[in-house]
C-alpha cells in the first residue's frame, strides 16, 4: 500500500459517494503520495522572493524596475496582496529580497542580495555560474529553515520578470517568442511586440549558454533552489503563476508541484502542459507575488481537513452504497 | 456612482496591476453591486436544507431514501463534509429538516417538517399548493432570523433529489430529460435510463401545473423562499451544484446569484447557461450538502479582505503605471 493508497481509501471510508469531491479527493491523495505519508494536518508556508532585472531597461514592463524596491517594502509592512492572501489562508509569509537594485533592510525580509539585479539578458548573460550557485544554495538553507511544512507556495516580484521567464521558457521548450511572450501586468501591443524582440535578441546572443543562468533571475534561481529541495525532502511545492512555471521548467522535479492556476500569459499555458499539470483555479489572475497559491492554499488545507474531520460510514451509522 | 463603481475604484486603487486579481475583483464589485455598498468584512451563513423524495421509490438514486435522515443526524453531530468545510470557512451552518421521511430531533437540526417527504413526481404533484406556502414562508423565516448578513451558501441533502432538479430544470428550460439527467451521486447506466424515463412520465403526468409544486421538493420549495427573501433584503445567495441551481431556476432572482462551482451533472450546464452565471470552481464535485460553496466561500472572503485590508498606492509610496 502506497500513501496514495492509503489516502484514497481514507476518502472511500468517508459519508460521502466515493470521489464525490472530485479534484480534492485527487488533491488529497497526490499531497499523500508526495509526501510519503497522510498528513493529519496541513503545514504550509508562502515563500516570495524579489529581484531586478537589467532587462527592464529595454521598456518591456508597464513598470518602472524602482517598483520592485518598493513592492517589497509593501510586503515588508503588510500593504500588499500576498500579505492579505496569507493572513487568510492562515500561513506564514517568508520575503526574500534574492536581489533587488536598490537595497532595502527590514527585519521582516531576509536580505540575501545575491546581486544589484541581473545583468540585460538582451545583451549577454543575465547572471554569472557563481551567482546561480548562491541562488540554490541560499534556497536550500530556507527550505531545511522551514523545517516540518507540507507544502510551501511560491511566489516572485521582480519588475521585467515575464521577460526572462518568456525566455527561460522559449529556450528550454523550444518555441518561439511569439508564442510565449503575453502582456505581463500591463503591456499594450507595442509593448508586447519590444518583449517578443528583446526575448529574441536575448536568446541569439545567449544561443549555447545554460538558459537558467543566461536568461533567468536572481528570484527565479532561488525559487529553482527552493523546488529542489523540497523535492528531495518530499515536501509539496504550490506553484503560483508563468514565472513560478518557467521556475519549475529550470528545476526538473515535476513529481512535487501543484498548480494553482491558471494565468491568462500565453506561456504559462505552455509551461503547465510540460510540466503536465492541471491547475485548480482558473479566475485570470497576472499578478503574481505568490497569489494564485494563496488562494488554491485553503483547497489543499480543506482537502486534508475532509481525511481528518470527517465521520466515516461506520462511525456514523450511515449507509453505505459501496460506489 | 454606484457601490459596483465604488469597489472598481477601490480596487484600482490599491498596489497592484488594475484588474491583476482578475475575477476576485470582479467578485467584490458584484458583491457590492448586490448589496448596495462595499462590503468591509464579509458576513456570511451556510444553510442546508433536507428532504425526502416520494420518487425515490422509482429506484432513481444509487443510495436508499433512509439515508437522507442518516445524513441528517450526521450534519447534527458534525461529521459530514459541509461541517469540515463551514468550519474551514469560519461561517456557521444551519441545518434545515424541510421534510424527511423519518423524524430526527437534535437540537443543532431546525425541524420544520413540512411533509413526510413529497410524494412520487412520477404519479403526480409532488407538493401540494399549501405546502410550498409553507416552505415559502419559512425560508423566509430564516433568512429574517439570519439578520445583518452580506451572503447567503445554499445546500441540500436528499435522497432523489437529482431526478427532482432533473425534472423542474426540463420543465422550467424547455428541454428533453435525456439532455439534463446525470449520474446523480453514483447512477451506472441502467440508472440514468430508468431516471429519464421516470423524469419524462413525471411532466407527463404533471402536464399543465406549477413544475416547483408538481416536481420539486420540500427542501428544494425552501430554498426558493430562501432565494427569493435574499433578493428582497440585497444579500447575495452563494449557490451549490445542480439542485440548488434548479431551486435558483424556479426562485427567479438571477440578480443576486453568485455561482460557486460547475458540477458533472449535465443539467447544471444548463441551468448556469440559463442563469447566467459562470462558476468560480470547476472541480468535479457531485456531492452537494453546500460543499462547493463552502469551498468558494474563501474567494468571496479574499476578495472583500483585499478591499479592507491591502495598501493603496499613496499609502505606501509605490509608483502606479496607471492601468
Amino acid at each position: 500500500m502506497t500513501a496514495f493508497d492509503d489516502a484514497k481509501r481514507a476518502y472511500d471510508a468517508k459519508t460521502k459517494p466515493r470521489g464525490s469531491l472530485g479534484r480534492l479527493e485527487e488533491l488529497g491523495c497526490r499531497l499523500a503520495e508526495i509526501r510519503g505519508f497522510v498528513p493529519r494536518k496541513l503545514h504550509a508556508a508562502i515563500v516570495v522572493a524579489a529581484g531586478d532585472h537589467g532587462v527592464a531597461c529595454e521598456g518591456v514592463s508597464a513598470y518602472p524596475q524602482e517598483v520592485t524596491a518598493q513592492m517589497v517594502a509593501n510586503f515588508a509592512t503588510g500593504g500588499a496582496a500576498i500579505n492579505v492572501l496569507a493572513r487568510r489562508a492562515d500561513v506564514p509569509l517568508v520575503v526574500v529580497d534574492a536581489g533587488v537594485a536598490t537595497p532595502f533592510e527590514h527585519e521582516a525580509v531576509r536580505s540575501l542580495r545575491i546581486g544589484p539585479g541581473t545583468a540585460n539578458l538582451a545583451e549577454g548573460p543575465a547572471m554569472t555560474e557563481e551567482q546561480v550557485g548562491q541562488a540554490f544554495a541560499a534556497g536550500a538553507a530556507l527550505v531545511e529553515e522551514l523545517g516540518e511544512v507540507d507544502v510551501v507556495g511560491v511566489g516572485e516580484m521582480g519588475i521585467g520578470n515575464t521577460t526572462s521567464a518568456s525566455a527561460l521558457t522559449s529556450a528550454l521548450l523550444g518555441v518561439e517568442p511569439e508564442a510565449v511572450c503575453g502582456r505581463g501586468t500591463g503591456l499594450d501591443d507595442v509593448g508586447v511586440a519590444r518583449k517578443v524582440e528583446t526575448v529574441r535578441r536575448g536568446l541569439e546572443v545567449n544561443a549555447g549558454r545554460d538558459p537558467l543562468t543566461a536568461l533567468g533571475g536572481l528570484e527565479i534561481a532561488f525559487l529553482v533552489g527552493v523546488m529542489r529541495t523540497c523535492a528531495a525532502k518530499n515536501i509539496a511545492v504550490l506553484l503560483d503563476g508563468f514565472i513560478t512555471g518557467a521556475a519549475a521548467l529550470a528545476a526538473g522535479v515535476p513529481e512535487v508541484l501543484i498548480a494553482s492556476h491558471r494565468s491568462p500569459e500565453p506561456g504559462h499555458t505552455l509551461v503547465l502542459a510540460a510540466l503536465g499539470l492541471e491547475p485548480l483555479l482558473d479566475l485570470g489572475l497576472r499578478l503574481g507575488e505568490g497569489s494564485g497559491a494563496a488562494l488554491a492554499l485553503p483547497l489543499l488545507q480543506a482537502s486534508i481537513a475532509i481525511l481528518d474531520e470527517m465521520a466515516t460510514f461506520a462511525d456514523a451509522g450511515v449507509t453505505d452504497a459501496g460506489r
